[in-house]
């Protein structure tokens, strides 16, 4: 999407055609930087520390962390440690092993010799099937809110509230919650977003404020405690958010709070959908609570990082002295509170069923 | 409660006998300082910036304030323009109203020359009712807590929920949803306290943490997104949580994000309690949607106010520049999520009846 009005992508080759560069998240809102990955550890290093972001983008990143580890030494020791290693970075995010594996399949047959070559085409290759899964669960999605805005009066916007950031910065481009918001607002519909904050890292405030406001869309931040309130005042005319894991029933892994907005969406019948690509989707596993939840550091929870008015970075400690926090990154949303999928095949319900009618290749026996 | 083994109570008149100390709560956690209110004036705005918060403090200062008033001139005209200025700073809270209407039943029928002694009188009366109403709510909810840990395995601790900051810090001593857990830790009870951190102020991580951890209760940080987590995988037993405003039908008016606490509570089948003294419930108000509900400063939302390592404090902006903020500061939850009353009479449902159960006095007709 734009940033100021030049278009940019999340992930991107370097000009050598070989080191990958990524725009540094940890950075952003405060400053705009670009970061290089020279080697298998920067891209490790770049997922660990959030440098890079969101289910979709992770799995990117470490599709080329393996074709780094290739250009280095291709051998079949390092093909694994270097899978190995990336995959540990995160426990929750699917995207993560999915990409690692979808390398492994690549690469494991080859000769040695063959191997850079086919790693960063396969990298790059599951970076256009991730713009391109973006772009569609946009095109689909956007008849959702097309359809909330011809039951409103002309031109009263419709209020869309989102959680976190599952925006192009979480993905390569577009994102996926938000794809379905960019196709809307450059198609003129009058959106606006509620931008959860989303503490402890602050995702919303810092990032989808950020990626929203700098192409143009309206929108307002709010505490993560305020979108109850808003719904039963009837200011929200929808929900979408984007997810870490979503099993074969249906329960959605999601950034820490996202279960808390599914409850209120429900209590005032508030439509609340996901938005995914198919590599979000663990057929594997069925019950959301047998997903691990990553826990973080409690420093997340006790500082914060910030802009002091002369324009410098620092981070400071918000909370007493001495009391210790507890910091999980993710909670599961029961599939019962989930309105629907929206992927890039389409909108289902959330369910095993409304899953398998968009991915009936998946059905067993099939 | 104790600072560091020293009892403390949040508000005291000064040796002068005539000018009202109070603890300058916009300077928690990182300092604790003692601030000094000498005129109507001095107290209107120490409610109004919040170096008082929580509704039983808020009346019990406004009340020092009416008596500042009369001491300085004791006229009707004076009377009226302080319980009018005073009144006009929180829009939210009852117990305001309500401590103004006690000064103003008081004072008004007096000669002017006899108002300065009882409203200082009245004062104190106020300040000594809201300290028995806490004392005695811990009393009858320490009960509820004893209960949980006869069913648990014996030491196993008793995991209590609380949201922003309904403790000692807010009323005169003891606390509102902190005073059954004061009650508890100091009979020994294995109390551990999640402490929502309660944005956008941050009362719990900088008031509630700091009151618990100074009088040496177990206790944990959280951010407000992780309760439903919490609930979900059974480490919350209870939650306990103050009210700035209890209808006549049991409507709960509370820092903004409780109602989604109490959505979770319902939803995991954990006891929702909501602790407040009589001066809380609003007889003359039967909807909490008719509760008007403060909107705050964006600033809240879009910077944060912390402690660099050499001490200093500093105000840092946190979100994307230039995106905007809206800050509800309260929400209702409908009383068919709260599970019963905490209040100096006892424990009652969350209805009309429950309520009338406990203050007979207020059934219509009576």
């Amino acid at each position: 999407m734009n940033i100021d009005g030049k278009p940019y992508r999340t992930i991107w080759l370097a000009h050598d055609g070989r080191s990958v560069e990524i725009i540094d998240q940890t950075r952003l809102p405060h400053a705009f930087e670009i970061a290089t990955l020279a080697t298998t550890e920067d891209a490790a290093r770049a997922i660990l520390t959030m440098q890079v972001r969101g289910a979709p983008l992770i799995g990117a990143t470490a599709a080329y962390g393996v074709a780094l580890a290739m250009a280095a030494d291709p051998s079949d020791v390092n093909l694994a440690a270097a899978i190995d290693h990336l995959g540990r970075q995160r426990p929750t995010a699917v995207n993560l092993k999915w990409a690692l594996e979808e390398m492994r399949r690549t690469l494991k047959p080859l000769a040695p010799s063959e191997r850079m070559s086919a790693a960063y085409a396969k990298a790059a290759d599951i970076v256009e099937d991730d713009m391109t899964s973006c772009r569609r669960i946009g095109v689909h999605g956007v008849g959702l809110i097309e359809r909330i805005a011809t039951h409103k009066r002309p031109g009263a916007r419709v209020n869309i509230l989102t959680h976190c950031n599952a925006g192009w910065l979480a993905c390569v481009d577009w994102g996926t919650a938000t794809s379905p918001i960019y196709h809307a607002f450059d198609a003129g519909l009058p959106v606006h977003v509620w931008v959860d904050e989303t503490r402890p890292r602050n995702q919303g405030a810092s990032l989808t404020a950020f990626e929203l406001g700098r192409h143009g869309v309206p929108h307002t931040i709010v505490a993560d405690n305020a979108g109850g309130h808003l719904m039963q005042h009837g200011l929200v005319d929808m929900c979408i958010v984007g997810s870490d894991r979503v099993t074969a029933i249906g329960d959605v892994a999601n950034k820490i709070g996202t279960y808390l907005k599914a409850l209120a969406a429900f209590d005032n019948r508030v439509p609340f959908y996901v938005a995914m690509p198919h590599s979000t989707i663990d057929w594997n596993l069925e019950r959301g609570a047998d997903i691990p939840i990553e826990e973080r550091s409690p420093d997340e929870v006790l500082k914060m990082t910030g802009r002091l008015p002369d324009g410098s970075i620092v981070t400071t400690d918000i909370a007493a002295p001495g009391s210790p926090a507890l910091n999980p990154a993710f909670d599961v949303t029961p599939a019962r509170y989930v309105t629907g999928f929206i992927t890039e095949r389409g909108i289902c319900q959330a369910t095993r069923d409304g899953l398998l009618e968009l991915y009936p290749e998946r059905a067993a026996g099939s």
